[in-house]
């Protein structure tokens, strides 16, 4: 385990990394004179991150009116097991984006969302007919740039107090991760068609191996 | 895989379980003129969810002041491969919760840290010391009520058109799920303090084994 300043890490290729590994970012806005906070998927186009949704969506349209925006996007690494509650904590990477978004054109639209595609499902454009205009019709794609953001890292080892170190207690960290579990085909699946490549890479890449169950 | 509705989902036992399954809540909040959002450890209390934090940390103070907050809580449970593009998504819980958050008094904040700690680390509580008073009063604990929500759940199969699901393109869902790994000890651990009940059990509960490495 390496070790990081726990927090402000000035590193952009770190934020990068985290935008492109966590596939849902946590939206948060100010509507109808409240806070509103939107799970929604979210993948970065090199120096832009990409939301996308139907056209109905009010949220979306909220956004899309220029509305001020924050973006977090956290992955949880594991758990810090001091000696005390207090010293107690979590790995975790943590970025926050803020800014504004913008509607992408319908003719930039389905590029893009093969980027969403493709980012989300590696590969997965290329097996895929191309959408048809009333799909791409039926779908706004909003882009908002990397600009001001922040970036927090906790990966440190439980920092106790001597006290407790010269104790019984132990500590530690449990790591976590988030893992794929084996491709299960759909009910309605036809029979002789097997699982495309871009699944198996997916499945195989936390860990977890495919079947063809 | 069971059905249920996509959206809208009025189930209090089905938001008490995510509460309880997701560690970190998305909390949003309107601070000097800018949405904000922020990731944090999040548990539930019965009928209260409660958040903690160092009494200097301005976000929560903004809230224990009365701010208007929504809490995002969100599992991600798989990815739908479906036949296009347009029908692809995410199996995903999510709750949002709305209300405002009232800091406890430092009476009632000690047993409140040993409800936060033993929902992240069930059973960890006994296996430490009791927190000191500095610690106490170095540490700020809020509640929020579970008053106003939404849950929305997407556990469907892949909705393709006919035309799709005549052709050649495999559909499926590809599972997530968080796990645990080995818990990896301190490097100043002392020699002969074995890997705890608490630690284990949580190393056990996501399928991943622990080791004594």
């Amino acid at each position: 385990m390496t070790r990081m300043p726990e927090k402000g890490v000035r590193d952009l290729a770190a934020l990068h990394e985290l935008l492109d590994e966590v596939q849902v970012a946590h939206v948060g806005m100010f509507a109808d004179g409240h806070p509103l906070v939107i799970p929604t998927a979210m993948v970065r186009d090199g120096d832009r991150v990409l939301i996308h949704g139907s056209t109905g969506s009010r949220w979306m349209r909220h956004l899309s009116q220029g509305a001020d925006a924050c973006v977090s996007v956290t992955a949880l690494d594991g758990v810090v097991v001091a000696r005390s509650a207090f010293e107690s904590s979590f790995h975790y990477r943590s970025a926050v984006l803020f800014g504004r978004f913008q509607a992408l054109d319908e003719a930039s639209e389905d590029t893009a969302l093969d980027v969403v595609v493709d980012r989300l499902i590696p590969g997965r454009v290329s097996e895929l007919r191309r959408p048809t205009a009333r799909e791409v019709a039926a779908t706004q794609v909003l882009a908002m740039p990397i600009g001001e953001w922040s970036l927090r890292v906790s990966e440190k080892w439980p920092d106790d107090e001597e006290d407790d170190i010269a104790g019984a207690a132990w500590a530690g960290v449990v790591p976590l991760r988030t893992e794929y579990g084996a491709p299960e085909p759909a009910p309605d699946l036809r029979d002789g068609i097997e699982v495309p490549p871009s699944v198996r890479a997916l499945a195989g890449s936390g860990g977890a191996q495919p079947s063809d169950e």
